[in-house]
């Protein structure tokens, strides 16, 4: 067993990298492109179709019967830029997960942590932890690290949410655990309002800090459109801008909703753009309502609700409403900001 | 000029205090009391009844003028304890401020942090730097340390609010500034929401964090009734108790609203009491609303809405109510935590 | 029993203001100064002099026996300004405390917290907790907020130190508890090297984080002059000014030393000025080794080892050295900037 | 250009997954293995024996001219379980450098952050923005994210020193930036004691809070033999234990050094183990001095001055020690730490 091997015409040298092969060390003066002016990105722009999501979705509905453990009925996007890697950029893992009427997938947790943002109905309750959230379209909704969650759809019609998961970056950390829920029963409680949010859902109040959780993550877990499309129409109106962002929170700390993915709104008004901007760290968008395009590095992709795109890291990126555009979007920026790596800047 | 001179019949010792006191310093074997078992508290348990602020209230407001500067017309509650000074505890300003039909309190600002509990009546803006906060009763105003504040009532029915400062702790730190405001002409635009409540006033999102402002206060200024009543609800609902306390926070940080003062609201049950504590710090509280019987050490005062009560430091308490109570408190518990001086301890 | 009482020449409001105080209620509009355009500030700029503070410890050490309890011999620096109070400035406790050959001091505790500068003498043993801390002159000895702390002198000649409380805070805010140590009998061990210092007392390394201790204060509890020195010798050798500040810090944080007092060592070169300036708090300074004037506000005292002075609130001052001065000051820093309450300006 | 495309007996599903391939789509229930009970770990436990990284880092010193750039004469160490990739372990580049006598390695900067632990040799001097740092057997160097460095050999003599990066994660999230420095003429100043040691550098001791530079690493670049061997023996003093663990801080928080890496300083007294412990997070290890057994995993290595060993996530691992054994190791814990991914567990 030995290591990757460079050749020279000079004889010495060869004997060299010979023998640094044998001892597994490689001479970092043939290493090109290790360092690079700006960062190497794998990753290409892309966008997947809302039609196919759904057409695909309901076909592998009627195939694929939902059964215990990872096996959800899930369609994860593959950048065409990573290979074989089923990542929608490098740093994130997307997909459509799609539950028929009356079924269920049972309860597991894992180290990865996930995010669900409701692209069309309502009806279905996924449980965090035992607590029943409703889920119903511009919602999201939390399953946090090492939580345990399950869904479950009472309606009679299937529901198709976006899955967002820190995947990759646990992958590469070498952190992944997983374990299957206590039980094999579905918990089919309900309840109008969650636990989570009678707690910590109130504007401006909390439990005294004595009687409030504290985990690496929100406590609140569900956060609801109508609260959303208040918060965007208000910081429209304040700003006066084109197009607003928020970002969703912690309320017990007003950092990110999660330690390895920032959740954000956004709102284009009819016929205007975003601010075209670069970041490093990686992103995936999905939009809800309205339509538009979204521009990434040299691409401009048509969008509408449901579509998802991909915005790799570094890459300078906007988008533009015909009719207002309402996107969600996820990205790994909290971890390069806890490691110091974020950077940002605004393009033309 | 000289210290305080002890005395002793030993002729030595009595030359060396007189010495000592020549030479300002006090021997510490002769001080007694400075280190006690448990704190010497001055203050002491006391109502002001709403019947009588009032009353008052009104009286002042047809005899006294509004007039510029710190001379608004404020009833200022002075604890029995505590000799002659406007000090409802030992760390807290509490006062009923006596707003009347069309009338105005220009802008000023000063070091000491105040807060604005509206006992009853609507129609009145509270302008922080600008910021025009409608005021209802039941709603929780800011005007923390340092920002411009200024009062126009455009209504015709007079308001009732009480006031809390930090400015006993503030004048104790000798760190007391004051500025007229930069114009004698109040503001008088409104909005029918704020600024602050805008951008700062959503549950679960806030602007992006470049976008965010960072004072060290709470920038949300304005806490509606109709929020905090939902949120007492809700928090009596998830754990059944008795009695619920809910604290108000800054919401990009999860923490206290202003860094002297803790605010938080209470409900008891109507028949209930809430749990009896003693805590290191002191406090105010004014019934909102219900009736019931304020517990404080070995005072019993019955209280009905808009009656004001004095909880000093270490002194047990609790409450107990005939119909639903709710209440609203102001505390120095922040000052205790930050500087490692809080203890609280159940009680029978 | 009631409250002060304003007067009028007008009848009515002459009526208002016996019915106000007779229901413990006071006019704001009556109350003059408040709030000050700057601090009222009771304490005045005062010096006690190294000579005579010795002359009467020794003193005081023939003619009072050390007893168990607060009854140290302890001679406390009594601002002529703050009428009979034994408080050097107004936040802050300083006095000399001298320990005869051979004398202990029985533990005890108290929430106030403690630190212990040594103007001169060797030998004496504090013990925090346990721990034992030897004293030298130049060091600075933290016995923080509750924590038992005793001395013993094994030596043979008397010890003179300085000791800054933060007992009119901890007063003010009526939180003192006080408890004696377990034992009336002193613990006489003695270690080289403490605890403390050989766990939390090395440049750039400390335990793991999981094997640290957090309490609110250091858990460094002893500072070395041969450390001191020689960072005011590099502070100077690096900024290349005429003076140089460093703050005593806690390892673990990077913060202040305990949460009431900032702890500072400063060095003047000879024949120069430290800078001008004015700040909320109050502040004590001794001088530990050469000669020059302290500047307060107008006073001009000269300064020579030993001496203390008291820098109250918002009052510039800087030092003036013949020779090189040094000197050691705590100051109430940490309490105004955790309320948001400093303020600094450079004077001329 | 397609992703990935699975295959089924099914007709039905053949086609379905034939589609999902096209629109780059994968079916999450075919993907086996991505959320797995404990975490995939792809690094395996080795040994890179001192002898053969000096003998060929002395052989490249012959025939490899120092030159401009990325291409300074280092001899990456190859993990077998990484196929070609040039990393340790899984999240860490480690490498031995060697620098000829009189040679230099002009300045760059790059966003991985790098540290040098030195194996052998004195009278280097790393420049770090510009600050000269001297290196000799035993002291650690940082040379954080995005920091102008440049080494320059001032002695006879060749120096011998570990490097470990962060590139891997740096990598992994797309963020490497890389810029040559300003001059290609080296900085030949050298200072006896560098800026950053004469201003952080001193026990219990800082500058003003505002004199104080506050980047995302630590200000204090250089850690000395002689304090972390001191730090050692005080750490085996107080706690009685067969081995100690010290972690480098950074002195103005008392956190991780850098952002991505822990650095920390072991030593097992002679015939003693330290305990045996699995963590996720990867991490690099070199001996310094002593001889004794690396156990990883099933693996038992000799390992004497100059070994460096991979230890790869969640493999138990510990030390035994034959004659006194001292070594250095680099892991991302802080990354792990950060991103609420840390899990440890003590092992038989």
């Amino acid at each position: 067993m030995s290591t990757r091997r460079f050749s020279s015409p000079d004889p010495e040298l060869a004997e060299l990298y010979s023998d640094l092969s044998r001892e597994h060390l490689q001479p970092l003066w043939e290493l090109k492109d290790l360092l690079t002016p700006t960062p190497t990105v794998q990753s290409v722009p892309h966008r997947w179709s809302a039609k196919q999501l759904r057409a695909l979705g309901e076909r592998a509905g009627r195939l694929v019967g939902i059964d215990r453990g990872g096996d959800r009925r899930v369609l994860a996007c593959a950048n065409p830029g990573l290979d074989d890697a089923p990542y929608a950029v490098a740093t994130l893992w997307a997909a459509v997960q799609y539950l028929g009427p009356r079924e269920v997938a049972p309860a597991h947790r894992h180290t990865p942590a996930a995010l669900r943002f409701v692209l069309e109905g309502a009806g279905v309750w996924t449980l965090v932890d035992g607590d029943p959230l409703s889920m119903s379209a511009g919602d999201l909704i939390l399953t946090p690290s090492w939580t345990f969650h399950e869904h479950h759809n009472d309606s009679d019609k299937p529901m198709l949410w976006m899955d967002v998961l820190d995947l990759p970056v646990v992958a590469a950390l070498e952190a992944v655990f997983f374990e299957e829920g206590p039980s094999k029963q579905v918990d089919r409680r309900t309840d109008p309002v969650s636990y989570s949010e009678r707690t910590y859902g109130s504007t401006g109040l909390l439990p005294p800090p004595g009687a409030r959780r504290a985990p690496a993550h929100s406590p609140l877990l569900a956060y609801r459109w109508a609260d959303t499309d208040r918060a965007l129409d208000r910081r429209l109106d304040v700003t006066g801008a084109p197009a607003a962002t928020m970002t969703y929170v912690d309320p017990t700390r007003g950092g990110d909703v999660m330690p390895t993915m920032r959740c954000e709104a956004h709102r284009v008004r009819a016929g205007q753009s975003s601010p075209r901007v670069r970041q490093t760290g990686s992103r995936v968008l999905t939009v809800f309502r309205g339509s538009g395009i979204a521009s990434i590095g040299s691409e401009r992709f048509d969008v509408a609700a449901g579509d998802i795109v991909a915005i790799p890291s570094w890459v300078p990126w906007h988008l533009e409403a015909n009719e207002q555009l309402d996107a969600f979007s996820a990205s790994d920026v909290p971890v390069l900001d806890a490691l110091g790596l974020y950077r940002e800047q605004a393009e033309q």
